[in-house]
């Protein structure tokens, strides 16, 4: 998407032997772009979080073993090397399921190349193809996402739909256009008067950060909301829709994201408002029968709640904003039951939470 | 109640000629008291918010009267001065109901003094009276809460009682007790097994600043979470009660309090977690009829959204965390449907929040 104007996407090739991303850290205060030109490079940015979003975790993973084939273009040994790079990315952020798919990916097509050279053209390949899939995915739950908001905009004659969404599940997690809002950046380049509520999304603040500084570099109009808030807006009739991402969802339509999500997802079945989760179909984890009981929520480390990060006299700092001896507790996402989603919106068309209608997603994925 | 192991209060009369208060927007980084000596103080630390919560902010406008009585000793005019330092004092935090009622009942008493000496000795009584007359209401509110916490311990055997509560509805709020906390602090100087989970409360965190600081000073166990957290934790059983307290309580039971209330109110419900308000039967306004459609919202300071505020090298600091040019929005309430909310706790008893229950209780308090 638009950067001050420019076309970005969040990780490219340069020079056929670098890798650049945008630093996430840093933003919104700083647009910083970050090379990597080995292994170490992309440990440390996936580690460190300089990519975060599961697609985006994946590619930079995959692009990483293409760096790791570069780098041993002169050893006999070049396979096992590789491999072991391959484990060591693996480790750089355990949860991420598509840090080992990406991986996996990779090596699995590189066993098959004779010599190093031809293993330096796949795993380039490899990795360039898996972040054209990525934006492809977004790019169709763009497309199927895009009628529910035009239906809604011919409701509202030239008023402002607005959509509320949750942390960020934008091009920035992804390669290019996001899930919760590709839709949104469709509706809005086709001339639709769009508005988006953004929950600041405590903790991290991933919300207020990373969502309002993309939504407003593409100029869409939004507004940045404590988490707090959204109840109170749909009460009021302010909100037309939710449309959030996913980290996981189960086989019986139960979506994990974010932490707070379950609480946008009441209030807007209180209101009446329709609650949609974008998500490409490789999200749905088929082997998680019931959603709610089975999917984990991992806790996260206690300082994101103890401290704020943010800017202050040219410089990002962390200031405290709890007691020093006072307990405190992160959790990382939530479960919203099925009942209280309207549609799931995938790459491969919208369909219900419910495991009849997700199985036929997918069956559909295999015509 | 205890800080650092001394009984306090939030305002106090020292001396007989200087209020004293505790500098709440310094907590919890910074314990001090502060001493207002003349109306202009007392002026500031309403204005400043040296002093919040509406009980707090009444009874410290009583002790502003009483002031400007001893300031007036010497003024042939008396009345009329203290009636000016009166309306000054209203101007201080014009929305504040109680505020303006502390005023009134003062200059009505004053008006009937015959000099001014007999008007400073009345004016010290009337702010005295009041003051113990919240402490009071406090502490019944404790009384009536009591019995619920104790049901819950019972079936938990040694199990700590887990109670959620928003914002700040504590004795800092409060002279002392608090409202929502004064049934914690019964319960757990009773020997109770309690624990708090406090929700930060953005944007101004006064669940991570004051009511963690007021249940640390007073060893009630707690957890500051962030506002996200609450619907995971019910969902899991994690959550015994909620107790919050109100800004405004229609007569159709219709609850009007900080921002993100109604969304902890859903959760309950989905969870079938009793939800509990506490509140003193002066916090109910009768004249409105429905809340939801009439009570109206207030919208306070953007700063308080793009920036957070905190403790970073000794000192109070605000780090932003919005992009400069994103929009902001601040809803100070939001109003939870009397349908969601379990009883009223107030200090003349307990009801369930429709409209012919909470005039029974008005009644009682004619008999």
């Amino acid at each position: 998407m638009h950067v001050d104007g420019t076309h970005f996407q969040t990780i490219w090739l340069k020079d056929d032997d670098t890798v650049q991303v945008i630093d996430q850290r840093k933003l919104p205060f700083y647009f910083e772009i970050k090379s990597l030109n080995n292994v170490s490079d992309v440990y440390y940015s996936i580690s460190e979080m300089v990519v975060r979003g599961a697609p985006l975790i994946g590619v930079t993973a995959s692009f990483g073993i293409y760096l790791a084939a570069l780098e041993n273009r002169h050893n006999a040994r070049w396979f096992n090397a590789i491999e072991e790079a391959g484990n060591y990315l693996k480790s750089s952020r355990p949860t991420a399921i598509n840090l080992s798919f990406a991986v996996n990916q990779q090596l699995e097509k590189i066993k098959c190349a004779s010599n190093s050279e031809e293993a330096i053209h796949v795993a380039k390949e490899v990795a360039l193809k898996l972040s054209e899939m990525e934006v492809e995915n977004c790019k169709n739950i763009g497309k199927h996402g895009l009628p529910l908001i035009k239906e809604i905009a011919e409701k509202k004659n030239k008023e402002p739909v607005n959509i509320l969404t949750h942390c960020n599940a934008g091009w920035l997690a992804c390669i290019d256009y996001g899930t919760a809002t590709s839709p949104i950046y469709m509706g809005h380049d086709k001339g639709i008067n769009i508005h988006v509520w953004v929950d600041e999304t405590r903790p991290r603040n991933q919300g207020a950060r990373l969502t309002a500084w993309e939504l407003s570099q593409h100029g869409v109009p939004h507004t940045v909301i404590p988490d707090n808030t959204g109840g109170l807006l749909m009460q009021r009739g302010m909100v037309d829709m939710v449309i959030i991402g996913s980290d996981r969802t189960a086989a019986n339509g139960d979506v994990a994201n974010k932490i707070g999500t379950y609480l946008k997802a009441l209030a807007a079945w209180d209101n009446n408002v329709p609650f949609y989760v974008a998500l490409p179909l490789s999200s749905i984890d088929m082997r998680i029968k019931n959603g709610v009981k089975d999917i984990p929520i991992e806790q996260r480390n206690k300082d994101e709640i103890k401290y704020v990060e943010g800017f202050l006299e040219k410089s990002i700092q962390q200031v405290r904003i709890v007691p020093e001896n006072s307990q405190v507790i992160n959790y990382g996402f939530d479960v919203t039951p099925a009942k209280y989603v309207t549609r799931l919106i995938t790459d491969k068309g919208i369909c219900k939470p419910d495991n009849k209608e997700i199985k036929n997603l997918f069956n559909y994925d295999k015509k």
